[in-house]
């Protein structure tokens, strides 16, 4: 897996049930674009959000409009391994690619309940598992020397890394190319630093706001394998200057994550993409003036 | 809602299923011990572990083996709103008396998104929905002013405060007497410190340690509704010291909760009651020696 | 150490030098409602803010003015060892009657790290010490064991327990008393759980909000001593309201230290005991509306 | 400020004093490679563990030693701003070129605090004021608009960013670009990633490797300035190798800092530079296998 892998928003009704033709309009967008892979059910997809019968209606949907065109990864997000587990055998029998797991959450958690999860994770299914290494959400990292382990033995395919911790990101890069380990694919989730990432010896990306400007993140990935790195520095400064629409909403109005993800679904509705910008609840929904501030800034990025 | 209302354990076979003979032997040791309600599916019954079939076993092995004789409580334990207004539907459905809900987790939240998120489920759901306050895993902690606000509101039917904060819980209890709001229920998850809530006003008390010893809890809560204060300290110093089987597992090996729930499971195993003490992964088990730990403090406290 | 030893706040001048007449004045506000000891130079003492001239000032001035009456701790508030030791050396020579240390701080610490600073601190000084456990300043908690241990050799005379665990407090002291270490003094810096600490066997209370009250900690600890837990309790719940000055200051608009230390001496100017209610910078100064809440709070406690 | 300006390790003799004449010839170690500033008294420097006293020595000494070849800054490491002014003017009265302040600690506080705090450090000392972003240490981040806030009005001469949020840095190095905010100094702490940081625009970097190989940190500063990235990589990833050695401690025995610094000591020492390895209490000591360790990372990356 390598390349821009964007995490694909999940468009609802306002009846707040999957919006089916918006799902398939934005994974044209996305696949019109260029990008090398989806990944679905993740964050940036409001998967903490969806009930199971959302979660498939969105696999079933990707996979079949996909038609084959890019692989599909799906988070299989839940607190522990059991749950994970079905999660993971739904996604492979509708067809992905590969799933994604994070450390256990909810539950006080200790490294070596971490790797047993994992390995028991990528035991039952047939498909490829990536970690998901996300402390903001699960409130543990993920061991270095334990995804060497496991990228060693073949128990992991690749890791997501939404840790945001660069210089970690950097010693597990070294790390696998010290040890010989190939086939093991390190994408980074950290999308205003994606030079950086690839410059490092990164595969891929997994940008949320890829979903917004998809165009924008497969340039950056090209001019960053073509070693153009001053074009990608541009790119790159562009993107981090459109990705202020995730200041939106108001801290003192919502969570972080309410204004993201908001702010990313306000943009594809205002760019045409999904029908509806509606988040799911609990989130606090955009109002006009911070639906504006989105506007604009997609304005001045010439995404309008 | 109140007196002793243990979150009852989830018994399981080696091959990981709800072993539900063991399960209907424990409620019978808890309701044969005069406790006052049961909570099923909290953390202690390692509800995160639990694939929603499990969770549906354990809740009609419940409902049915009670059969009226005490409440049931159920927890709708899930990261937001949609999830677990699915849980709490079902758990009403199968003929739970009241559902326990916490803030949302995974996704960073925000106090007006934990409020929506309560007033949701509440309005979801045909009985009363109580509050689980525990920033042990979910990372926020209930706002006292929201609390009261919903109590006021008749909104929810009561909390259970496994915060650990005792000032706070004292403030919510002189709050609540002060503002003449009735019918609210204040049950404290705090096991160490049954005693000290109740003289402050609390309703009840969620033990899990009430797993391995309800007589203790049952005779701890009439010591200090009768005002023999005295006698209720000794029983409660009595309980705290058996409390220590929760340090088996040593903490270079396993999380705390796999020490703790896993120390419980050995506890009722070696007493009698459930036939196997394994707990669900990825949760570390419990070795030879850690399992002599807690037969000692049993029989130390002459609980074999 | 036994009894209410109230934190003994450090009034300043407009100009933000130690005001040594009101805080003459505040002793014997605290010393006459029949306090058992102070301790100058902890968390309420605004230690943190005080360059080591105010906090000379203050143990010279309190030491003098108190004359032996009660027994005065000082607080030897730094991030390491060596630090540390400084202040407590001084305030050994400056004729106090112990010193009270936290965990370090800054650094990222490991228990041995912690006990061997205790170790050292103890070492280095003629007077008791006392540790302290304030996770909410220090981010790490003291290790029941290590107490145990430290309490068992007789390098510690006691500990201030803020950490706001009852449950751990009450471990602490069962585990004291079934070791048999006598002369180890607990006291418990939670001011609105007192009574429950008492009844536990905590051994005296470091009541911030004794600043503006100390007569009712004081016929607190009186009814606790006597048995009469009906009327501490009562008492307990009329301080707890009190407490709510600590509110004054909105959250938006500054820290909950600024709002807390910024009541305390409001309500010590409003009742005349000390000239200038300014705290240190950079904490934020209650406005007029705010200390209106506090003025408010007072009166309805009969203290104004 | 800009280009390498590594945080100077502070020796110590056997008796805990300051090893002035080890410490001039770790000086000659850094300014003889080439660097192009010296920063004392930060977290590298043990400064959290340094009375006053031997922070006045190593002012003395090293603005002594330097006699003008490179600019010196001096951190001003304490809890809130009283006490920092202290440490800044003592640093601005004995030569230092700029002092360097963190958020409070150990106090709560709060945005507005924070730049309360920085504003009146600034105003009390005739020197610049660097920002120390330091979240590990301070329990906060410093906030990105405050930071531009305070240098388009002139009030910081720049930032030392150790917050390992590379995505932030470069939203404030764009943010100042955009605003056309010039002669703010952007320093990245994250010694892994400095050909990242300077290709984002940083001005330097500080790194606490670089007491161990100044010659390498120098050469990678140049070869990024040049535009020779992949050589840049090549040297980064080189001295990545070597900053194992800070894992020599394990985990189960001493804390990360003691670790850290006594690897960078052991090295110091290994390479002659400094008389004695020894860190200041309550840090545990690197055994003989651990600086086996620390003297094989050495002898692999030809430092011996």
């Amino acid at each position: 897996m390598t390349g821009v892998v964007p995490p694909v928003c999940t468009p609802l009704t306002p009846g707040l049930d999957v919006d089916a033709a918006s799902l398939e309009r934005l994974v044209d967008h996305l696949v019109g674009a260029g990008v090398d892979g989806l990944f679905v059910l993740g964050s940036t997809s409001e998967v903490a959000f969806l009930p199971d019968a959302h979660r498939r209606t969105v696999l079933e949907t990707v996979v079949k409009h996909v038609a084959g065109q890019v692989p599909v990864l799906a988070g299989a997000i839940d607190m522990t391994t059991l749950r994970v587990i079905e999660h993971a055998r739904a996604a492979a029998e509708l067809g992905c690619d590969g799933v994604v797991a994070t450390a256990p959450f909810y539950t006080r958690t200790h490294p070596a309940e971490i790797e047993a999860h994992l390995r028991r994770v990528a035991a039952a299914v047939p498909v490829p598992v990536y970690a998901y290494d996300l402390p903001v959400s699960v409130h543990s990292k993920l061991d270095a020397a334990m995804l060497l382990r496991l990228a060693d033995e073949g128990v992991l395919a690749g890791v997501k890394d939404s840790s945001g911790d660069e210089g970690g990101l950097r010693g597990l890069l070294v790390a696998l190319r010290d040890a010989g380990t190939g086939g093991f694919s390190v994408l980074t989730g950290s999308e205003l630093t994606v030079d950086s990432a690839l410059a490092m010896g990164a595969h891929g990306v997994v940008p949320g706001l890829g979903n917004v400007d998809p165009d924008g993140y497969v340039r950056l990935y090209r001019l960053c394998r073509e070693g153009r790195w001053d074009e990608a520095r541009a790119e790159q400064e562009r993107l981090l200057r459109l990705f202020d629409i995730v200041n939106a909403g108001g801290a003192a109005r919502m969570g972080r994550g309410s204004s993201a993800l908001g702010s990313f679904k306000a943009a594809l509705h205002l760019r045409g993409v999904i029908d509806c910008p509606v988040t799911a609840p609990p989130q606090i929904q955009l109002d006009a003036a911070e639906t504006e501030h989105v506007r604009r800034t997609l304005a001045a990025a010439g995404l309008l």
